[in-house]
């Protein structure tokens, strides 16, 4: 603690409280509005980064990320006396404070900025440290007593706070996601339950098939999902591992292999997970491939809702010039010319997340090459898309599950009159005929408009006892 | 216009007005809130599509494409008698405030939403109609004497009215576009004449090669986004087609050839641009050609930019492990750990921003690929994607300009020492001694440390009066 | 001349030929075979870079394009007296016969190679060079009498004559390009006359719209193609801009502007093409711009072709479970299972094809983001990327119009019925009845599954007369 | 066996054999080469494919996997007496020779094709009843003892049998990626061994950050690559599910559940790995996710090689005017014109394969998103892709071990001349001095070309014995 208590009154004398506070950097002074809990560097990004209009409080989990990364930093630093119990205990109070929802105001730096992430840093090491003050009695801007950089960044650089707060955040946006994931699950295994007995046709390369049952595809659209339930949770325990303690470029200059092991139990404890320190920090420094892997499964995600909606829409094509075989629940008047017009809108609006989704995971593949040497200079870029993929998912699923699949009804006389004027079901007679004879059946029942099951027995191929057996839909659709 | 005014009695006592007033379409009724200049339609958008956040308001161009429209259809239906006189100059003193800025805080719809536009359509329509009925000294709501969708909507799809806004909105927001990226040429213009007489080593897959200036260097970037101004005037250029008339899907149903003549000329006043119509009306309804193209071009200049700002990062590498050759002006403390560090910020942004135009420009071409017959449902998300781009390109390239290329300076000593000590300049001597003799002369510099200019004079390969001339910097960097 | 024929002697003693021959260059020794026709550089680049598997030859253009550029270098050197003239008669006639298709064999590097597509321009040197020798009378590998380097690419670095070879290229390969898209459109129009007046119902979202005939849809295919090969066009324009006599950096060094001025009128002539300077050299020759947007066009004739395949497939989906308003004609089997079923396989290859030239686009986009400083040495695989973009979209095409489009026929019957039976011609009721009474018909019609032309009569809103003149085909059509 | 032998007489008559064969199909007759072990399909296929060129036997894991999924299926099927004992002997003594390489030329089929793989799963199956009808003693055509559809293809479709090959396939050729990465850790981990006590700057955001050796920078790259070894077996591991006896649709029509329980397991057997039934086949009939996240995986893995080389090419470049760190190997001469002039050739084509690889992985992200109902057609471009990733990321990985890490050298003096004229090591003394002094000490330095360890000094804040501790490399590399 020696030689702590010394910093801090060589720092002492360069601030003093006064209405709009002056603060100080390495560039020169800038006037903070009293009511700020930010401070100059927070002031700073503001005018560098006037870019997406997005800021950091538009995605409450990233500040959280922030707050819990913080209070382990400081409860380590604790440990190892580095900052004092006071500040600790008033910094831990404030990061409760943000976990808990308070100040998010004040998180306003844009989501996308240069710099690696150090101003997001920075502007949770301002407003913690000015709330820190506070309940500690000081004015905000007496930094002497408690230091964005000194106390709340002690023991830690950018380049390790940032990327371990993130992946904090994102394991509670994944838990998000999931949720929705699961109720949409549900939405669709109701529909299985509900649609088993309803006899279809199948169809491949958009050409009738093979009859199943429509609670067969609601099912296949369920378990399609649930597999990626499995996949996000994978692609999610990569975020478990972070390199706390490696500052700077994962060397640990500036943090012992005491204070690593210290910051990772806090962490563990304050996020209620099983946190890990990364095996090779300089490489844990630079590499995002977590975020790289789990942008694909979100990709992976996006692409089979696509998947979904495209079928939803196709199979409720129609009226009556359409596929027609369900009913999407009507959600708003379809057109502006056309009366009575209603359009799927709900699969539509998931369609064009999905290529927003497929588009972020560009820009994060492109950021995540982009790293040069000891850090990846573009992750601020990756997580805004990141995230913007994530709120956008599941509003999207929220939607469909709600405002949609849930009031799906079929229209079970078209589906059964398609299975039984359809040419496909030959294909069940393939073990009694073969393919050839099948295949001329099946020509002669196109060309001449005949059915095939009238063709079998006109040509005495086999006996009616036989064929009806062979036909029946129970053989045919879980043989 | 006799069955017009008879067809607005039937709807007349649909409406009543009271505090919160009470709308109806084709699903129900709901409560507006009197404030409210958007209706019933609007309402159910915002309901559907809680999706990104990013309402129209957020990119004003696109309300004032809207407002325009909407002003050249009215004066359009009028001529032809479809709206009675006062409903017209209603409906276009409405647009034209709207186009000076008032009401956009009612343009509330999701810009990433279902319907293919038709919410964003309807909340214009009803905005517009509910200031026209204000203006006309009716209540909003009162819907009999100015109706969002018979009226204000008159003889319009939204397959024909909101791809023409969209265009509209582009070419005011390419104009915006085009104004920053030549404030960037001017800057980098600048630091070419500036930087005219500095020698430098010029690299090739970061070897090094034969010597240049650094004012070529800046020139070139210059050169090279001189050439995207002509590219995106160009590829602004198909946005003049427009598909005005052609309705629900291209076969004017509801608007006759008259009509479409009217509208492109009011269209064409109320711009100031030569509006003209699409050849083929089924074509232009359901093709998305334009604005792919135009994203492509956007792609194309963030490309350029993410170049550029990789080579300033590069140049500006340092101060004493890099490169070292410019200096960029300081713009915020470049680490949360390491003093005195300062970042090239505001290129990692711009880098950044090329990231995210490139995944936008990935989403509107696979929106584009997922049309379908006679219409391309997706068009929202493309909208909200190349306004996106648009937005954060013109920020990022305004922020290059002005915080960081004209506060670059040159360290004329590091530039002028590299090309001293280069091998590179042997280059010069292939017509004198041949490609062979100078490979040779290469390899033994190097491995020797030695200079190529003492090897040629000790091995008389060549007289010291026409090595200095074949080496002159004068002679290398401008043959 | 008179150091020219100095420093060929330096080099004489190097070479001797006697069976497989010996070449050495920088690195040291290595036997070629005595039938090769490439040397040294080729063979290490063979080495090197076992990649792909996809060699120069693939791509018989490519080949021409360096044929042809250092046809015209020879040409300009000679103008200068910078080479001999039997040394450029010799190249001149080698650069005609590889010109007429010859010894493209001895073209063996693979397409996609570091060093900036110096092994390209080395194994095109090489193979000219010895050609040139034998032409002369001297033995393949007397480099003193017509040398890769000093001769073959006397004024020239890979840097300028790689680029401009393949643009030079890549102009042939857009004319054979936009022959086949020509074939195609014809295709299409062929059936937009036959189709003329066969009604049908449009569709947007895929829910039933308002009339049109089929053979405005095929027309719309065409429209749609025809604007691509103007864009294709305009896209090809900037390749008739080189760098030519830019050299390594494009400062010129070892090329004087007279031999710049020359080069550009031979390559003019002996390309048939108005070839222009570049502005700006050294822009010139690390800008890959050109590649970029003439690829984004590719992509859009991609995603054209793709919307395209989906609709021919949507349309002809069935036979009796889908669509079934089109047949393709059937190319194989469908299935190794179900008898008689026919595939839309020719559009499915061309959905492919488009997405593999989306996939090649993303290839050229990053590489071209991956230039640095004075070169983007990324350039080979932008290369490659689309000349296969190229290659696969003639191919595709080609089988769309002859073993699809030209074979397509209609279902005259299906589609009337549908028309018949549409609610979505309420809409031509709108300027009749206002848009809230054909709304309410809209859903009686639906609920009760009845028609609209019923409920009017019954309801008495219109005549019978008034109501047929409205709902009359030709002026739902093509009002 | 009844019905079974029943049929094949049906069929016997269709064929005979007599020079050029005669087969027969749906659509007609064709005469086939009677050296051709293909049959009418695959002909067929050449016909409608002429496409990319890049045929079946480019990519001999895709031909063995077939015949590895037709030798389980034949066994299978021989189990449950639906094919004799004979005819099963005779496809799986077929498979075996396909397996050790024989007959791969008669696979012929364009790798990109329209039939859902349907061409590729009949040329395999017409190759194998061919030989297997000649090991039998009959001859080629002789369709009614050993039949494409009837015997080979038996209780299959290509719905099943093709995707289930295809990763049986992938699971070879993922074992043969990772043996490649395996070889390319190797070689970083020797040269971290090698370079550990080399002392270097380390940099983050291209400036100067605190000190590292050269052997953490080379272990990093082997811990990264490390982590892409699970993440690539983890990827592969949904490889192991396959939807064998789901036939067309999932519903395993003409499959019964003996049969899927029994060719899974010989299946199993056959090739060596744990096989299993995917739970719900209707899904794993239609679903691609995983291709899509295998893919992903190899994008991964193609991001970090690229950035790997990126840095290579970085600390690789001058010699004179670039950081000149390490020596790549030279491979070739790097100029056409700038003799002596050495590129990293290597690494340059490795960040080309990446590019290729990222736009392969979009194409299959395009493909996997166009699934419609039942089916995804797209396979086989999806397939194509991974394949070609797949190819050129093994060659280009064993090239840049063998031909470029390897032979990696460090400048060991101008590492150290780095470190100690770095301003960085400042940030070492935060824990002494504060972050505020030592901003100040920064700037001092950099603006008088001072030394951060002389102004220490000078200014009495430290003492020499503490100094020199604080700044003692073994501290700052790994505290």
């Amino acid at each position: 603690m020696d030689h702590a208590s010394h910093r801090y009154e060589n720092v002492a004398k360069l601030y003093q409280s006064s209405g709009d506070r002056t603060e100080k950097d390495l560039l020169g002074e800038k006037q903070v509005p009293h009511t700020a809990y930010y401070g100059i560097q927070t002031l700073r990004a503001l005018e560098n980064f006037d870019i997406s209009g997005i800021t950091l409080n538009f995605y409450p989990d990233v500040i959280r990320g922030f707050a819990k990364v913080k209070k382990a930093a400081a409860l380590a630093n604790n440990d190892l006396q580095n900052i004092p119990d006071n500040v600790c205990a008033s910094i831990c109070q404030a990061c409760d404070e943000i976990t808990m929802g308070m100040l998010h105001n004040h998180f306003i730096v844009d989501m996308i900025q240069g710099g690696a992430g150090t101003s997001t840093n920075m502007n949770a090491n301002e407003v913690i440290a000015n709330r820190a003050l506070e309940i500690m009695g000081y004015q905000r801007g007496e930094y002497a007593y408690c230091h964005p950089n000194n106390h709340v960044n002690c023991s830690q650089s950018t380049n390790d706070a940032y990327p371990t707060a993130m992946k904090v955040a994102l394991l509670d946006a994944n838990d998000e996601l999931i949720q929705v994931v699961q109720q949409l699950i549900v939405a669709f295994d109701d529909k299985a339950h509900a649609f088993a007995d309803i006899l279809k046709m199948g169809r491949t390369q958009l050409q009738d098939a093979v009859p199943m049952t429509m609670g067969q595809s609601f099912k296949a659209f369920a378990s399609s999902l649930r597999n990626e339930v499995e996949r996000l949770k994978i692609s999610a325990l990569s975020f478990h591992k972070v390199n706390m303690g490696g500052t700077a470029i994962g060397t640990g200059l500036n943090a012992n292999a005491k204070y690593r092991e210290r910051v990772i139990q806090h962490l563990s404890r304050v996020t209620g997970r099983e946190i890990t320190l990364a095996e090779d920090l300089i490489e844990a420094t630079h590499d995002t491939g977590a975020f790289v892997m789990y942008s694909s499964a979100l990709k992976q995600l996006a692409v089979k809702l696509s998947k979904i909606c495209n079928d939803l829409r196709l199979l409720s094509s129609g009226p009556r010039a359409g596929l027609n075989e369900i009913n999407l629940p009507p959600m708003q008047p379809g057109s502006s010319i056309m009366p009575g017009k209603v359009n799927p809108v709900i699969p539509e609006v998931v369609n064009q997340i999905a290529y927003k989704v497929i588009g972020n995971d560009l820009t994060i593949t492109h950021a995540a090459e982009a790293g040069q040497l000891e850090l990846n200079v573009m992750e601020p870029v990756m997580i805004e898309s990141v995230f913007e993929s994530l709120e956008i998912l599941k509003n999207g699923m929220q939607s469909l599950a709600e405002r949609c699949v849930e009031g799906i009804t079929v229209n079970e006389e078209v589906c059964e009159s398609y299975v039984k004027n359809s040419i496909g079901i030959v294909t069940a007679l393939n073990p009694y005929l073969g393919y050839e004879i099948c295949t001329m059946l099946a020509k002669e029942a196109l060309e001449n408009n005949r059915s095939v099951y009238d063709l079998v027995l006109e040509k005495e191929l086999m006996s009616k006892v036989a064929l009806d057996d062979a036909l029946a839909p129970e053989n045919m659709v879980n043989s």
